[in-house]
């Protein structure tokens, strides 16, 4: 399969469930990602290597990332909180790392109980932990600036300190950096105006991914301007499950669903099956019974006639 | 007051309440209309002049509008069906009146109960009517082109018929033309394509509104790609209420507050105070006890250290 034009990188089952109380039965997660990445979805994270005491919701990611990677065609991602939780994703054999660092430094302590010293001492160590590896056991590895677009405790963040970070990151062996929106408080122009910021820092290629999330309404259209800077891989949650536990009041990723089908709209390439992907939810409304799901494209259906013969061709007028 | 470099315009007295069955007193309308004009919004949809037995809900309309005159720098617009409804608005006092003509020609039979050689001939003799009025009681008269981005009942409307039935209405006398996705079947490319085309045929300040609903999440994100393209009036609606009766499935404006931090976020100035606007849905919770209240800008509150100096200056990357 050729790769799509815009990668949609599902993160519900580790932003998603990590803000649950609720802990979802591994056979539910495995239902979830085979009935995903069958519905065309390239990328799954589908989890994350912290210890099971503080969140006992992901205890099972080593069993999923065996499962996941009997998929064809699947890159599966995890979440690392340092060079132990990279050690166990490289042995369980996850694709691709992703080392959270949020530029507040003061969030990065309540929610890494590290130091900016200390996250960027893991990610060298997990740099050069990957770099002992065999080329085709080594994951790739990036590293995402989380609270980038703002601090629910600190506000704003400085720009120097940000593109700071990001460089550390990239001379620590990051492949790349992404920028996540943890506080939900991206707009449009911010999220242009930071893309090309940390772009011309670290350079356009090691700058691929968004996280967004939807708390103020605003996530497709932070999308959108993502899309608009080039940006190719979109984070984002089935039914919009997710959020910080460390960041009150900021919850849920943008909806898998209702992203998918304003790409689709556009003409944009996902390799996606938008029938097959709103078959999904299901499995999660079965499985957390009494969670709130989101998303309106689920409610509403798609729109008559909506066939790609309909649609302007891929790429125009992002 | 400077005009506002993006009018926001509310539409939820009018497109919200008529697709509610519950009837809001006209004094909670009143504390409505007087709620948000004070939080800035300068344009107010208060109502619409069809027969009281077809929408009871809006059958206080000239009350409405007479109320609403009183309101210094305020717009009152109304929507009217025709050449009465008109007749009505004027004699009310009206500053402006949206003929609305769905360019799916079953759509308008089903809901207007009119051919499209019909309401362009209602719009042909309401524009006779206005042309006899003296220059101060002329109202603004808008001809709103509605399931402009395709109909839940005949699917997506050929351009060419777009075209012809936005020209006949300027012919007719209407001061320019809006865009209404009454179907929530835009997305963000096709809102660039459809104004770009429009304008081709009525020229650029013949099309300075669009009127966007949120059926499939997409609803800001379309706004931005109509800022993109220079529209300057978004309508809207607090708590997102509103839809079209006649279309089922397709409900919710655009939520007036979430747009209204979108805009305040970009540094694009709408003249509105946020923290005033987020106080308005509390009139409309008490007057509609049990309606669902949309939006996520009023549960998540505004980020920390909102203020206009830690914003990019106005306009900058729309």
């Amino acid at each position: 399969m050729p790769d799509p034009q815009i990668l949609v990188s599902e993160v519900g089952l580790r932003d998603g469930l990590q803000s649950l109380r609720a802990i979802m039965p591994t056979a539910a997660k495995m239902d979830w990602i085979r009935a995903e990445s069958a519905a065309g979805v390239r990328e799954i994270e589908v989890g994350s290597f912290v210890p099971a005491r503080l969140l006992p919701q992901l205890a099972d990611t080593a069993a999923l990332v065996r499962y996941a990677r009997t998929i064809s065609g699947l890159t599966v991602a995890v979440l690392v909180p340092n060079l132990h939780g990279a050690r166990a994703a490289i042995a369980a054999g996850a694709h691709k790392i992703t080392l959270p660092l949020s530029v507040s430094e003061t969030h990065s302590l309540r929610n890494l109980r590290r130091s900016h010293a200390q996250v960027i001492a893991e990610a060298q160590a997990i740099g050069a932990l990957i770099a002992t590896l065999p080329d085709d056991a080594r994951p790739h590895f990036e590293g995402s600036l989380s609270t980038a677009f703002g601090c629910t405790i600190e506000g704003p963040i400085a720009d120097a300190q940000i593109l700071r970070l990001a460089e550390a990151l990239m001379t620590a062996g990051c492949d790349e950096v992404g920028l996540a929106d943890t506080s939900g408080y991206a707009d449009p122009a911010s999220v242009r105006r930071l893309i090309r910021l940390v772009r011309g820092a670290v350079g356009k290629e090691a700058l691929t991914g968004i996280h967004l999330h939807n708390t103020r309404g605003l996530g497709l259209a932070n999308a959108l301007a993502a899309l608009q800077e080039g940006i190719t891989t979109l984070d984002c949650s089935i039914a919009g499950l997710g959020g910080c536990p460390f960041a009150p009041g900021a919850s849920g990723n943008i909806v898998t669903e209702d992203l998918c089908f304003m790409l689709a709209a556009m003409g944009l390439d996902t390799g996606i099956n938008l029938a097959a992907l709103l078959e999904v939810r299901k499995i999660l409304a079965a499985a957390l019974p009494g969670e709130a799901l989101y998303g309106f494209t689920p409610d509403a259906g798609l729109p008559l006639s909506f066939a790609a013969s309909e649609r302007p061709a891929p790429g125009q007028m992002i």
